[in-house]
């Protein structure tokens, strides 16, 4: 049954998205302008991401710390293009403790300079290095307009700061953690997504460059899904960060930044949910099968009981919702919530020895033999739903993925059905900044290994340097 | 050998607290006046807290959120005794995005007010209660004097917010949650702390009353280690949180709320640390066992690597010290961090068959057999330490724990030594002002089922009403 409470995905894709935000219990507005409360069911979703993301990094050799959240006015400045991409969105405190301050203190917006700040202290020699830091925190950007989870105010994020004593091994590192955000997306989050190098407008304030994952919504408008920055040695110079190296020679340390945010929930919302509320993808998800028992017959509560107790064991998270609210409702909350499956236990259909399975993705009933293997059922049909949901959010992608080879044809693609559009590019920003006229397109990425598709720039017609993934975007 | 960089704890004890945190790399200071940077050896420490901590809450049915970082002014102001108490130590964040704010922001310095915010809107009927949420963030409170994790403007903590359908129900989760803490603080940090209540004096600002777990540092001084406070329906009406009853009829929740910081990182440091830096109890040391090869001989490395797998395949977290230091660079290293036991393996002795384990608490050295039974041996060996750290910890508070009977006792003994300082008490707050003229010491908790010690108050010599525990606090 359809659920009133949210709009049509292909009719108001904005109201459905803010509509599955608010019935799945997710986030809710805060009278704080620009914040979100991120309820407990968002806030699991975002515990199982940490989860999965802290055991990588830490396989990888990285630590995690905290900084400061308050970054002082003059140590701010230092790295003139950060702080000039950052001003127009920082917040300012300027009194504390019934006094004003002699200088103000900035929220947070990043933390490269609080890193520099520390790193300059604690590396002396080349023996230091690398130092792999990553921290899980808080940060705040004066955003105008916000959407819960895509941007708001303050957002939850991680940051890793890292420093080397060679260029080619910070690049490994941010290469490395690239992988690890595109295989976070495409193996977790069942989200396909492509990897790439921003251009130089659209890289990160002070970056040499910045990789870039992105993924493409089920509206066909692009989401960036995790950047990660090389420094090279400018904010080593701006802060003073040196080392001594294994020639004894004194030098500037060699720096990466790589983060990924809340927005992630935004983007699995976007990608896979649809007009019945949020579908989690079985691997993220932080309850795997609810299991619902239909009357309170004692036949019924002990298999459902042993089922969730047998899953258990098998490191599944299932439970049983024995709250007093009618079977009905109960259904339609493991739906709207997103739950990958939902087992349904009747004293009728054990008279017949079956029990009813429902994968939320398809909403497929499947009716069961009540001795089933239980455990390599539920295990099977966790890894098909993944895999589905993978492969129809790849096809979604595929049907809104395009080629343009002029200004017109890209514009005739983005006033019909907005999406991933490929076409060459010279390289320059005037190129980019045209192209942009036509309804805010931007460049997501450069494909960096891709088969050119023309000689010429689809926007100046001059020679080509760059196959370029455009798109509108969050 | 003693350590140079650490001075004596006999002899400058403040001294020492931050050379043990400094020389073990737990924290440093910042640009940020007031504000620490956590280390990762420091934050490897929170971590497991959060671990075992947030397990915990979750048993007993807790869900985690997170609220906004800031408060309006406004919203702040609506419940006069929270405003009134933490309104001195508050920083304000005035403009934001290059714009002066229409209303100021304050940092949180605690956040029942936006919890309240929160439940308002969120809870209708009985059947939506309890509600049980708690959330992991920064806190700041804008501090004159500071010390790493003792007080610093900003730190890190849980914050317990619930809400009940009666007061009965609302007092339990308080004592509940004290039980906790007091659970957590001797079981696994191996801190014997007290559980009593405090006075109206010393509650939290808005509480009706405020349970607490008091331990007692190496030199006598006070720590107060989780607090847990009862609200009643104070909150609910500043802030309109009503539900229908049982009984059909409007009502306002009871409420509660609690928390423990990353000052219990201080109080673990202070409570078992040594000359020779850190020591941690097993059951909270990010790293339990620290395997250092001597030499590179083929034998010993194939021993380490061994010994590293037998021990992580039961759950010990133990680890392979591979660095190019030298065995004796990495053995002052291993002591200093507090890794609770240290395996020290090489050639020579291996000939010999033998294999040296180091415990850190007592810097005993023990020679086995290679071949020893190693899961056992460590694991039993563990559990010592850990019941061993206890009970130094357990007596040497009850030989800083005194009685008195007069004020003049009173002085005496905090002239002399001070410690827990147990006395009768009339209720009367003037008398408290009077015993705090005395070096600062204050009332830490009422014992609420103790034995009467005296017939009248320590102070005025009127009737008694409490037995209360008295010391100088941090």
């Amino acid at each position: 049954m359809k659920n009133n409470a949210i709009a049509s995905r292909d009719v108001d894709f904005a109201k459905w998205y803010t509509d599955v935000v608010r019935s799945a219990k997710l986030a809710d507005y805060s009278s704080v302008k620009g914040c979100i409360v991120i309820e407990p069911n968002g806030y699991a979703i975002w515990e199982r991401m940490q989860e999965i993301l802290d055991k990588k990094f830490k396989e990888l050799g990285h630590v995690n710390c905290q900084m400061p959240l308050l970054i002082p006015e003059n140590l701010l400045k230092k790295e003139t293009e950060l702080v000039e991409g950052f001003a127009p969105e920082v917040a300012w405190v300027t009194s504390g403790g019934q006094k004003e301050l002699e200088e103000r203190l900035c929220i947070r917006p990043t933390s490269e300079t609080l890193f520099c700040d520390y790193y300059r202290d604690h590396v002396k020699s080349h023996r230091d290095l690398p130092m792999l830091y990553n921290q899980w925190c808080n940060v705040l950007r004066w955003e105008k307009e916000t959407r819960p989870f895509l941007r708001s105010r303050e957002f939850l994020w991680q940051e890793g700061h890292t420093i080397h004593a060679t260029e080619e091994e910070a690049m490994k590192e941010v290469d490395q953690m690239m992988g690890v955000y595109h295989w976070f997306h495409n193996e977790i989050l069942a989200i396909p997504s492509i990897r790439g190098r921003k251009t130089d407008k659209e890289k990160f304030a002070g970056a040499e460059y910045t990789l870039t994952n992105e993924a493409l919504m089920y509206n066909g408008v692009a989401l960036q899904a995790g950047t990660s920055h090389y420094f090279g040695q400018k904010f080593a110079k701006a802060y003073g960060v040196t080392f001594t190296n294994k020639e004894n020679k004194e030098e500037y340390v060699y720096q990466t930044s790589w983060g990924t945010t809340t927005r992630m929930i935004g983007g699995l919302i976007m990608v896979h949910s649809d007009d019945y509320g949020l579908v989690l993808p079985p691997r993220i998800a932080p309850k795997q099968v609810v299991i619902i028992p239909i009357g309170d017959s004692e036949k019924v509560s002990t298999l459902a009981q042993q089922y969730q107790e047998t899953l258990r064991k098998e490191g599944i998270t299932a439970f049983i919702d024995n709250s007093e609210k009618s079977p009905g409702f109960k259904f339609a909350e493991a739906e709207v919530q997103g739950i990958p499956i939902r087992i349904e236990i009747g004293e009728r259909d054990l008279e017949k020895g079956e029990v009813t399975f429902v994968r939320r993705d398809t909403r497929e009933k499947c009716i069961e033999k009540m001795d089933i293997d239980l455990v390599s059922y539920i295990k099977n049909l966790l890894n098909t739903i993944q895999n589905d949901m993978y492969q129809r959010a790849l096809k979604r992608r595929e049907n809104l993925t395009f080629e343009a080879h002029n200004l017109k044809e890209m514009e005739e693609i983005l006033n019909k059905q907005p999406g991933f559009i490929h076409a060459m590019w010279c390289g320059d920003v005037a190129c980019e900044e045209k192209i942009k006229e036509i309804k805010g397109c931007k460049s997501r990425c450069i494909l960096e290994d891709a088969e050119k598709i023309d000689d010429v720039c689809v926007c100046c017609g001059k020679k080509a340097k760059h196959v370029v993934v455009w798109a509108l975007q969050y």
